[in-house]
Parts: structure tokens; C-alpha cells; sequence
């Protein structure tokens, strides 16, 4: 994909989703979920305090005939509910809203919820850098703080799978290290070559340890006399650590005026945890991302 | 320090340093000391290979008269009769040719040579990022790879000395981590809040755990109502390990444009290491970088 407005595309031409908004009443995801709701995208289902999620209903306008309203008294209640209609058919993204990330995916990952499907959840990115032609994937800066190599594994069979579900059929990854030889005093190099090793006989190209001045200027590359499929190319960004994924993710954001989307992969469901801080765009732009894969994830129930 | 420019008019200022070249027969790196020569900025001594020496030096149209040779047989043994040279006064800035930097700084490190000053080597750069209007400096992203409570000091300690050797009063400091707040699966975070707590007392700001959005930007820390003395004005950051680092340090150069100087810190005398695939400036930036830390530092010795 070449840019995020391709997700507004595919996203206006995908049968509409049904997302579960829990603890409904934080009033930024909650207009977040409304704009997607009037561009036709989705059908809404809002779980939490009534009072306070009709108040904000009103104050943007928004009479509730055409919106599923249910009660939670309190946010672990929410989060209950929100992932039962889920469950039970009623719903096809999970976004959250006033409740605490950790409380929501610990009634995903409830066993008798049946949303659990990957190994292991993680926090998935993608990145639209102005003057780039192309979308950066990076994960995981948000979930995972320190994976060993059966969790980075997982990260990136999570990610591999939704950037299938994205529309690319060989994603280039390189896995990020601080240089390019095996080194066992960095071990995230030698683990990086040993996921790398993995991934030989798969349609998808993943190569590391590589810095990331190679994985981004193929000129750097050829300076170094570093040979790669990938240099200059590259579709994902697997990192070593949560502080690494936290700083590139921002870098590309503050150092290179990015705009993104994020979700939680590894339940059956996307699950979208919007934060704040974020644009009203970025909100959208992560809805979006939601539902392109939860349209494909639906055909895969 | 505003930018990398001033470095170049402190260093046309101050009185010729001697810069002493371990193995120069590496073309790039010599016609860099070249070019620190041609400016008046240093006095030179070649050691090494003087057959090829010589021949750089001819193509680069300079002739021997000026410029100490010593020949050194083996490349260990460039490194050991550098160092020698500079303990015994004949030189204040020891710059790696084509000898490697483990076999280099091992001859440092070696106590009949005296120059160990610092409990620690740790590497040091400064970046002039292009619509900032100031720079910042980032240890360590080359030399430790993921220090401890007392490396992260001793890292920070040589910087602060540094910085201060540039000029600064009071360093501004982020203690770069993922979040904000100490959280035991995330040791950075903790080893961050306790090193902050460290200087307290002393004249710089060391604030930390901080994300990168909260240190770049203000407008970020006040929609997180995170209360800071350095947001938005950070002169420093310490990272947690070297993959950080050295993501930061490519970022500023790849995505946001900036020029650098790098040094090694924590002996008596600073110790360049430059790139062969650093730009002609950028090599020059960082003898610039060491002579102006050298200059105080033989005040000091």
C-alpha cells in the first residue's frame, strides 16, 4: 500500500462492520467511533454508563435510534459484555474506550469468550511518512516489552498475516538490530539471524539483523557493501524491544511528520485501542485499519 | 550549542591540538585529518604503513615536510605506539585509522599507557537536526551495549562532562524509556527514575523515564499533562541499550535530515572514531568535536 488514504478506500468499500465500543463514555473514541459511523463504515454498538454516552451522543448531534445502546455498570462489566457480543455475533471490532487496556484484553483472552486465536496478542503499526511512497509496518513498540524468540516469532506471524489481509502478497521485513553481523553481545542480532532463518521457504522476504540506515537508504547499503533484497523497501519493522519499537514509531511521527494507524492483533477480532493524545484523523485512520481487517478476518471465522 | 557550525569557530579559536592517526593508512580517514590540517586546526602524526602513507599523501598533494611519519609494522602495533606517543605528550587526540577499535581502545585501556580517566568508554555523538534550533547530543548508541544502573552513570557522567566542556552550564537531560511512569516489566523505566533521582542535586536536569514524544515536543507533554523542565528543549539523551541508541541516532540523520559528530568518551584524551561511510563533513564535524574537548581537557590534566 502506498498510503493510508488507501485504507479510507478500501475501508468505503467493504460491507459495513459492527464495532463494540467499551465503557463507551470517553468522549474522543467515543466522536472517533461517530465519524466513522456517519461515513457509512460502521454500525455501532456502545456498552457503558448511559447517562454519560447519551450526553455525548447529544452533544454531537447524534440522535441513538440507529446506534445499539447497552448498560455496564462498571468497566470490568463493559469489557464483559463488549467481548460477549462479540462472541456471540454481535459484533466484529472491539474498540476501547474509558476502560483499562489490560481489563479488556483480559476478557479477550478469557478462554470462554473464544475470541483467543494467535499465540500471543501484539501491538501492530502502520506508518505513512510524507515523501515516502509507500506504508511502513512496525511492531511491536506498544505490547510486548521484551519478546524472546518464540514471542518475536509470534509478532511476526501476526503482523505477516495482516499485512496479507492489507493486500501485500510478500511483505519485506527486516528484523532491527544495531548492526548486520551475529553478535553475542547483542542478542537481539543473533536472534534476529535465527528468525530470519525461519522464514527461508515463506512467500514473504525477512532479513536481519540489519540498522536501520540499510533497511532505509539503499545507498547506505551499497556504501556498506551490504547485500539485501529489502534495502530502501522495506514494508515491516520487527524490533527487539519495546523501547525500540516506542522510539521508531515516534521518530517516524515527530523526526518525519508520519501519520498512522494502530491495532492489537492475535484474538479473532482486531482490537482498536485508540489513544487520547491521538488526532481525530489517526482515530479514523485506526478504525479503518479495523475494519479492512476484520473483512477479511469475518470470511476466516 | 545552536549548531555544528560553531563547533568550526570554536575550533578555529582555540590553540593546534595534535592529533595522532593509529594505522593511517585508511585513505578516508586520512584525507579527513587532511582536511583538519589544511584548516590550521592540528598538528599530525601518521603511524603506520609509511609506504602507503606516503602515497595518500602524495594524491592528496601534500608533501611529508610538516607531518610526523612513525612507521609501525602490524597494526597492534600502530595502536600501541599512538597511544604511546599521546602518554608521553606528544599528542592530545588519538583518531583510529584502519586498525580496529577493540585492538585500539585495548591499548588505551592498558594501564602503563595512563590514559584511563572514566570507570567507563562510552560513545558520544551530537546532531545539528535541520528547523531545530539547537543541538543534541545521545550516549550511547556504539560502545555498551545494554548497561547497567552503573554503566548508565558512568555514561552519563562522561556526557555531562562533555556537554560541559561545550559550553553547557546545565544539561538537559531525557532518560529515554516507553513510558513515563516506573513499571517493573519494563527495567528501564526503573533504572531511569533511579538515575534521575541521582541528580537531584546537581546543576543539570535529569528527568526519566520519558517517551520521545514527551522530550520532542511540549505541545505533547502538556495534552499528557506530564509535568517536565525539559520537554521540548532536551539537550541529551541517554538511552537504555545500544539497539535504542542507535535507532535514535539514525533517525535524526535519515528521517529528520541532521549532521553529527561523534567521539569515545571516559579516557584522558577523546578518541574518534570516524566512519568510513560518514561524509567528508561529518568526519570533519567530529575531529572539530575532539579537538574542542581536548583542548579543555589538557587544561584539566
Amino acid at each position: 500500500m502506498k498510503s493510508l488514504t488507501e485504507l479510507f478506500i478500501k475501508a468505503d468499500n467493504l460491507p459495513k462492520s459492527r464495532v463494540v465500543v467499551a465503557a463507551a463514555q470517553e468522549e474522543a473514541t467515543l466522536n472517533a467511533s461517530l465519524d466513522a459511523f456517519r461515513r457509512g463504515w460502521i454500525d455501532l454498538t456502545l456498552v457503558g454508563d448511559l447517562d454519560k454516552i447519551r450526553s455525548i451522543l447529544s452533544s454531537a448531534g447524534m440522535d441513538c435510534e440507529d446506534i445499539r445502546l447497552i448498560k455496564a455498570t462498571t468497566l470490568e462489566e463493559a469489557a464483559v459484555i463488549s467481548v460477549r457480543e462479540i462472541s456471540e455475533g454481535r459484533g466484529d471490532i472491539l474498540l476501547k474506550g474509558l476502560v483499562d487496556t489490560s481489563i479488556l484484553l483480559k476478557a479477550v483472552l478469557n478462554k470462554e469468550a473464544g475470541l483467543r486465536k494467535s499465540s500471543l496478542l501484539s501491538h501492530f503499526m502502520v506508518y505513512e511518512v510524507p515523501s515516502w511512497n509507500r506504508l511502513v509496518a512496525l511492531s511491536d513498540g506498544g505490547m510486548n516489552t521484551h519478546p524472546d524468540l518464540p514471542k518475536k516469532k509470534a509478532i511476526l506471524d501476526n503482523a505477516l498475516e495482516a499485512m496479507q489481509k492489507l493486500g501485500y502478497m510478500s511483505v519485506k521485513t527486516c528484523l532491527l538490530a544495531a548492526k548486520e553481523k551475529p553478535d553475542p553481545s547483542m542478542p537481539a542480532t543473533v536472534e534476529a539471524a535465527e528468525l530470519a532463518s525461519m522464514y527461508d521457504d515463506s512467500p514473504h522476504i525477512v532479513e536481519g539483523p540489519m540498522a536501520l540506515d540499510l533497511a532505509l537508504s539503499r545507498e547506505s547499503a551499497e556504501v556498506k557493501k551490504y547485500s539485501s533484497r529489502i534495502s530502501g523497501e522495506v514494508d515491516l519493522f520487527i524490533v527487539s524491544s519495546i523501547e525500540v519499537g516506542n522510539v521508531l514509531g515516534k521518530a517516524f511521527t515527530l523526526l518525519a511528520g508520519a501519520q498512522s494507524a494502530g491495532v492489537i492483533l492475535g484474538a479473532s477480532i482486531p482490537v482498536l485501542v485508540v489513544s487520547r493524545s491521538d488526532s481525530r484523523i489517526t482515530k479514523l485512520y485506526s478504525i479503518a485499519l479495523g475494519k479492512v481487517l476484520a473483512s477479511n478476518e469475518r470470511s476466516g471465522r
